[in-house]
């Protein structure tokens, strides 16, 4: 597989280092003639970035994508999109501690062992950082997606979790604070959490919710790669990621099949909607939902015990700019990777019948 | 994609509906020189097969695979293996009530619409009938990577949960009741819901946990095609299937980082697992374990109101013969995607270094 | 690779060995609602079967193709079309001499050594009989694309060569005669050429001519997936194939971009057509034509010196039911590959554009 | 399939059009650990690069590749290696007059119809500026398969053909002279032709050999993904090229099975080598050889007739640099693709047994 692809048609692949010259990628199988809005694009590397905030890391990326090839004159032109992000804040130094050193619940040990070789600057292609490609491509996706809405936010940091159900909550509030919830009371309650767990050099977990919109219905292929499947491969793909649910998710596995089906209007439409929108890994048309868990970052600014290469103990503190909790910059990777999902499903299904 | 093979080396792509002439696939990519187990199949596919208890579906298929190539002197050549399973036991009568009509929570309606046609009898291709390859095909994958023990088993049923951490189970119970929960008190438990569910002619969700043991470092290849991603993704392509989580999981994401870090042994174990066996979408060489959310089976002997394909309100009830709660079989699938995944990394992996 | 799928969208896989039980594959990607003619389907195979003429091996083998999936009501689905054609007449007895012999310029040396193990009876899945499979999912993609008229032919038998353009040929005269050359005196020439070489114990090589008419412009995915690349690619994956050429060809190597050239019509048409109907990968609407050369039969009825797998010489002669000229019969299977070609450009196409 | 990669695990993606900022792609699926000598890959890039010689587009590009991600300290870390390469001498204004109009026997008509809008500056993608990229990632397969000698050659130009066998050719010689021909009496002949040629406005076509030696026995997958099949897609795949044999090639089919097979000797290596080193689709350890045809240059520096977007009829010149004949800068063209060829079957040759 060699990993750094994802789509089968509106096709991603990525690369770059935390540390490296740049990162980057290509998106192939955009079709000829979209629009591009680049300042929109550019909107997302700024929701993406760190520094952006308090409660992030303070680590300044201007985060600028600068595409090489396949857009003329503002639209697409079906070739290939070449892309590039320039790593202009890269703080080497920082990591020369890790060299020799796996830290803690990281890539470091794995990577090692798997490759006999690993580039330790801020964990290298482990990193993160990694991901401001997938944001760059998904906002494309997006754009070639106009007409669903895709809404991700944080409805858990910890254990405060949004109590209400996503239909009561106000989107367009999402970016209205740091946090990304769009339940005002929580956010405030979130924020503080994370200021005293950073404060106490720790980090904390969290879950991001995504509501998909506007779906058209007929999207997935059966029999593995399902939608949901497949959303649910690409929200596992994000780093710190641990766990996903759609629709009724792990509750779901707790009901009768009375309560828990949805029964059908005369439209097609359903009454209920625990499917969360997928019937068979195929799009129903209803409302897609989704919620992906995330562990606490692993580099906290404790001393912990752990080993370097030669296996033995050693002690080592976290350095350097991390953020306390990942969850407020995921919310758009979960977008974008949302994004990418349907754009590869959308242009499968034009194949799907005569 | 057109969604019907899984795997990039190890790749496995099957065919079949329900109610057709037969099941089957084709494993392409298994190495040369493997010595079969027919009956190892065999025993898998009785796990899954309907009919095998009382709690399960009575629909009676031998389903006896039938290898047509690739296999030579009981050793792999290198070349495709074909296989097909014969639907025996075909009752389409038992389904021409479904001919005009969308059961609720079923693929019905999403396949109708997606390409225009339908196979209704049995479900056609979204039935779990499917599956049947997939188990096929997973005890080759099993037989290949003889030295890693796959263990899956039923942990909950509706709101019953087996109260303890896996170490503490004794795998070899898993067989000893219908239910395949390792725990016996737990399991007996489980089967009176069961029977008190099917009585009232409706069904009940459930969860699958999965142990895999052994497993060498190194499996996985990021960023896209993570081990924990591909394994959701697989588990997620299982009928039914609403959720999946690893390591820590959705808990993990209640967690500080100081909770969560697994430090490191001098040999490069950790002393917890809370990451799940794979740190960076890599195995580390620790117990992998996952758990999978089962939705209630949406067949009930109950009246519901539906839609016809004319979009005109109708009522029906489930007939012929159905799952109360489909974890009991859903076992040996989860065990075969696993065992699909874990093939396709292996392989992959000998291309990682020089 | 793993090597034995064909395409991307229309996308085949094939399994099965001379002597095992089945021969077969599976089509995924077909549209849904296509109306199978089964007829056409075996007039194919009929044309690619052994025993059809005194110039051609005379094992006899039905070549039914039986559908085990994605056909309902005499309709593509949209789900996988699986499919086995028996082999019925295995004479494994007349292979037992080759067990331990490599025969010359048979893959017999390359299989054991890639794979350690070989099905021996009758080259295993190195035979042509493996394209029975081919011709089978090939009719199928030319129901999908009816408007458009695929047409091969033999072109020449050792120096025995057609003298004409194809302009000039009377296409439906291919059945006409055993050798499917639609210029009959060359025909009769070719035959008695044949003949000749039966009776000497010899094998002769020869080429085929495709025309594919009425190809809609567009199909074809630069920059590495052009469609002259993928006809190419396909057509040498036919066992004997040493050479592809299309348009202008070889011939071509030798002009001036003043000769080659080809101007254009208003309305888009050219008025020579050295390109063979293709710019750039993509087809311009002229008719593609190419030429694929087919060296001669390696199993010869004249003793050979050879080596057995321990490396000792040792001789050997053919024996059982071999073609003196492979052309005749590989012209369906050159027809089939060329639709298979177009089946998944012509899918893939629908998503150049917005 | 979405055409811009090649290869499935030394997976090689390309972008960038012939005036765009810059062309460069990712090689995913290259072993870690590989020691890269970036001498010599820009040395790969001269002997492609315009205005090497005379004889050749005096376009000037300093064709330095930069590499942005998968080298650590001078080696490959199993990550994906980005790199770009810039275009510095973009002349878009030579190209304005070929905005609205086709040119003859060029990709403008088909890219135009296939995807609506074109970039026109230079051929925009159909350029074969974008085979800089494919040079730039066969210098790395090249240094991956160190042992396997790679030397292609031009064999004509036009009908002046090199009358020895490969054998009795001094590949050292290929680089001495400016049209890369190991016989130095033809290469005047031909450098004479070429002169000519340019001075009349015209150009010229021409074939390639290409010799592959050390290649171990046992690469290629068949039945489709055989390795003269993807040979022949690979070279099929270059701007110009018209046609693909090896071995034997097209005068194989004029042979006799008598003459054609290649008799073994003890040790396994054959006495003559027609199959051209590939037996089944695999290599058998003997010289794998091919030829290569490539048409006139399609830009002429004479009046010719074409239409423009509007289906008018209007006349139009060459302008700017154009080479009169393409084969001495597709030398290394060739090369880097049989080496993307092999470094893609010999990692896939590392499953093919247990």
């Amino acid at each position: 597989m060699a990993g750094n692809t994802f789509g089968s048609t509106f096709k991603v692949t990525t690369f770059g280092e935390s540390h490296g010259e740049a990162l980057g990628g290509i998106i192939d199988g955009c079709p000829a003639g979209l629009k591009i809005n680049f300042d929109a694009i550019q909107t997302e590397m700024q929701r993406r970035k760190p520094g952006q905030s308090k409660i992030v890391t303070q680590r300044k990326e201007p985060d600028a994508v600068k595409f090489l090839s396949g857009i003329f004159e503002g639209k697409t032109t079906g070739t290939p999109i070449g892309f590039v992000i320039e790593n202009t804040n890269q703080k080497s130094k920082d990591y020369s501690h890790i060299k020799d050193t796996y830290r803690p619940s990281h890539a470091d040990y794995t990577y090692d062992k798997k490759y006999g070789i690993r580039d330790y600057r801020g964990g290298g292609r482990s990193s993160a950082r990694e991901t401001a490609s997938r944001v760059a491509a998904g906002a494309i996706a997006k754009q070639l997606l106009s007409k669903i809405k895709i809404n991700a936010f944080v409805s858990s940091v910890g254990d405060i979790f949004i109590d209400k159900p996503y239909q009561d909550l106000d989107f367009t509030k999402i970016e209205s604070n740091d946090i990304r919830c769009p339940d005002t009371p929580t956010a405030k309650k979130m924020i503080t959490r994370i200021n005293e767990i950073k404060k106490a050099g720790d980090t904390i977990g969290g879950t991001i919710t995504c509501v998909l919109q506007n779906v058209p219905v007929g999207l997935g292929e059966p029999v593995f790669d399902k939608l949901h499947a497949q959303l649910g491969k690409a929200m596992l793909s994000i780093n710190a990621v641990k766990g996903f649910e759609f629709g009724s998710g792990f509750c779901g596995a707790k009901m009768k099949g009375s309560e828990h089906n949805d029964l059908f209007n005369e439209d097609g439409t359903t009454k209920s909607n625990l499917s969360g929108g997928i019937q068979g890994g195929i799009s129903n048309g209803m409302d897609i939902y989704f919620r992906v868990a995330f562990k606490p970052v692993a580099t906290i600014m404790q001393k912990q015990e752990t080993i370097n290469s030669k296996g033995e103990l050693t002690q080592m503190q976290g350095k350097g700019r991390h953020d306390p909790c990942v969850v407020p910059r995921a919310v758009p990777i979960v977008e974008a990777m949302a994004a990418l999902v349907l754009a590869d499903f959308w242009l499968l299904n034009k194949m799907s019948k005569l």
